[in-house]
């Protein structure tokens, strides 16, 4: 495997022909002020929440079209020069560094619901929209959008890393919600995917293959979105496991028997604690699930009724079936709010958060040898799970200014990554490659890789759209 | 537009390196009595169920493992001769002629189901397994593999054209339910895309792009896919409504609601007298909801009750429930003979079926004036549709050596897929595009066929793969 730092230098080099100042000059000139160079908000424009270090980008376009957008990335065409889409700048593995220099597109300002058909339960919404207001938007009409990461992150940017998050045991990701894109092409072209069937065979799945792509093979500006209905009623709960095995037993005959589940989420004996002292809670201080049931009001009491028969039968319980719909929030705020408690644990740390999905039927010897690997290494490291897809979160405290820490981190992550890859799942199922994860596909896809550098090649030949991420030649 | 004739003429031209009779003479030494050039055998793998011409391969092989296929593949990438996947033979536009020659691969000895994951609800098979085999196999382990075409296909063959059926309300599409995929690029390669994981964003989704792509971009011989538990409980039956509208709102008003309906299909007043006709039953002759619901014992009759208010509500009615296994069976054959049925109404006639699929709320419209139209043109021809997800067929007898006839169907054919994709609707729900509605997909895609053109390129530079089908210019 090349290195880094001759793989940058090789990119560099390739991209030698750009004119990044004349692309800045133009850029000034049509877009006024809404085009910037300052150094502050060319640094919020490069990492954000990610751990890697920050590549700023050396301009940032706050797009209102998506004619400025491919107005924007004609003339970066034009010139060679990188382009990288914003959303909220909430994503985790670096995607939206500019270790090629380049512009950075912000689609927050395109924040429009276009559409919102309640008799199809679909929508159609420029890309800066976030979930939540989203959510806020449509709640009149008896519907909701279910894809929920961690972050109020854009549509857009959820499309570009394939999110997903708690109810995607029920709902699905990003690939199963969206209907059609609108997308800006690494040639300034404005093209349609999709359309507002609920199914179609009419040629190749562009959709998908622009879903997760990260910006790669081109700017998503607008999605049609499959919404759901608002369950008649919720009901939810905790129930604590004596161990991670039981937990995960308790997870695969949920999902065996068909019950369907809208949440169930693990939270392991270092996130229980965490919780507790940060929202407040009174939690037994051992592995514990999460639930959340829609459906009607009768069904939901069957489904926490089996779900509570299976797991006293596998030794967990009491299931504590919370119908209050505050007592539900609290929960969930607690849920939600576990990345703050787990930074709790030492304030002044740094967080790096990484995640991994495998069949549920490794998930128990997975996430306990990820919690040796954790006592071993001495980390604080709290690990939170969508456990009815076999995903999970580490979220470890550490401080980047310590090179040694830094470098231990780094090979915890790489354990866990392989240690994902080899029981047959993948070294990210929700968070996306980016910078960070690059390094595991070739271990994880083989010469499918080479499939995808071929489609990459294809449809950016001059790699302008976000260079130096998924790919690790690109 | 080109005229086919002219589009194909520059085909041949492309491809006069071909040297076919090179090809033909090394599979004949290398696969002995796996390879025949027999006249019969290859007709029937050229057209089989399609209305379209026959236009037979040079010579079929019996493939038996994916370096089979890879070995044939690389012959004849040297030699620039077309391959074309074969599984079961029940595609319905043309997908399996050979326009330019070349060699048809068959799958159907590949029949293994290679595992059975039954924590982790997900199984690899080869190509060649059909569907019904596949659920014979899994019986025992309370699992099921829901998606239904109307043919026992392969499962192959499904995902080559992005199958689904009845089920695909509830349990989706067969983009949905294939978590990996074993494929033979066009260069002989053989990569591995997806996982067993149940959600992954590590990288561009190869799994999709394959799924739909006919064989156009490579010839797919495994697949890893997510099965379903089987219900604990099933109910369905039938209810009539005054007409199509009042039909298509119940629908509307189903999804709208949440209820988990697992099918739902709509068959109008001609279908019904069909198979009231060739399976004996006495259903009143007005359009007709088909409704099946899978859950607890307690789900389904509580789903079956709140349908019951809705259809009654909307003036139709009385919903006649079907409790009895022998009872739905009988309803259920009925449906899925609604094809031998609709033969039925004209012995003597060939058949031309065709399918669309639109936004739900423009369903009602798109059937009655689809029916307007066949009244006016004096076609036989039911309409059926899993209305659930928008989509419908229309099975036309038609006298094939008729030229006049098949002009007029052919026109027909074309109204309606362009009524479909000017509602916001796709020329093709899930039978395909392969020959027959190649030339509708600059209508619904515009420009972005020219990002699907340049994938094809990049992937198939030679233009060996399945050549005709989906791109009007491959």
């Amino acid at each position: 495997m090349p290195d880094l730092a001759s793989t940058m230098d090789q990119l560099k080099a390739s991209n030698q022909n750009s004119d990044i100042d004349a692309v800045v000059s133009k850029l000034r000139e049509r877009f006024q002020d809404r085009f910037s160079t300052s150094m502050a908000l060319r640094e919020q424009h490069g990492h954000t929440t990610t751990w890697l270090k920050n590549q700023p980008p050396d301009g940032v376009v706050f797009a209102e079209s998506t004619e400025d957008v491919a107005e924007v990335v004609r003339l970066c065409a034009e010139h060679k020069v990188p382009v990288i889409a914003f959303g909220t700048g909430s994503s985790l593995e670096g995607h939206l560094n500019a270790p090629l220099g380049g512009i950075s597109i912000d689609l927050s300002r395109m924040n429009r619901v276009l559409e919102v058909n309640a008799e199809d339960l679909d929508c159609r919404v420029e890309a800066g929209v976030t979930r939540k207001d989203l959510n806020s938007y449509i709640r009149d009409t008896g519907l909701f959008f279910p894809i929920d990461p961690g972050a109020n992150a854009s549509i857009g940017g959820m499309a570009a890393t394939r999110a997903s998050g708690t109810n995607a045991v029920r709902y699905g990701t990003m690939k199963d919600v969206v209907l059609g894109l609108t997308v800006v092409t690494p040639q300034g072209k404005v093209v349609r995917t999709g359309g507002r069937a609920k199914k179609s065979s009419a040629g190749y799945d562009l959709t998908r293959l622009y879903i997760g792509s990260e910006g790669t093979l081109g700017i998503i500006t607008e999605l049609t979105l499959r919404l759901s209905g608002q369950p008649e009623a919720i009901s939810g709960g905790v129930c604590p496991f004596p161990d991670v095995q039981s937990a995960c037993n308790a997870v695969i005959a949920t999902i065996q028997m068909g019950i369907p589940v809208a949440r169930i989420e693990l939270l392991d004996e270092m996130q229980v604690r965490a919780c507790n002292a940060y929202s407040k809670m009174d939690l037994a201080e051992t592995p514990t699930l999460f639930l959340e049931f829609h459906g009607s009001e009768a069904g939901v009491r069957e489904q926490s009724e089996t779900f509570s028969a299976i797991a006293e039968d596998l030794g967990g319980g009491p299931f504590k079936w919370a119908t209050a719909a505050e007592e539900r929030t609290r929960l969930w705020s607690a849920r939600h709010d576990a990345y703050w408690a787990g930074k709790g644990l030492k304030p002044d740390a740094d967080i790096m958060v990484t995640d991994v999905c495998v069949p549920i039927s490794r998930l128990a010897e997975c996430v306990t040898s990820t919690a040796e690997d954790i006592r071993e290494n001495g980390f604080l490291a709290p690990i939170v799970g969508h456990v009815g897809d076999g995903n999970f979160h580490v979220q470890i405290l550490v401080d980047l200014s310590n090179e040694e820490e830094v470098r231990k981190t780094e090979a915890f992550v790489e354990r866990l990554a392989i240690r994902a890859i080899e029981v047959g799942g993948t070294c990210t199922g929700e968070h996306g490659v980016g910078q960070g994860k690059a390094k595991y596909l070739r271990r994880e896809h083989g010469d499918a890789l080479d499939v995808m550098q071929a489609v990459k090649q294809a449809m950016d030949p001059d790699n302008i759209m976000n260079p130096g991420k998924i790919l690790p030649q690109s």
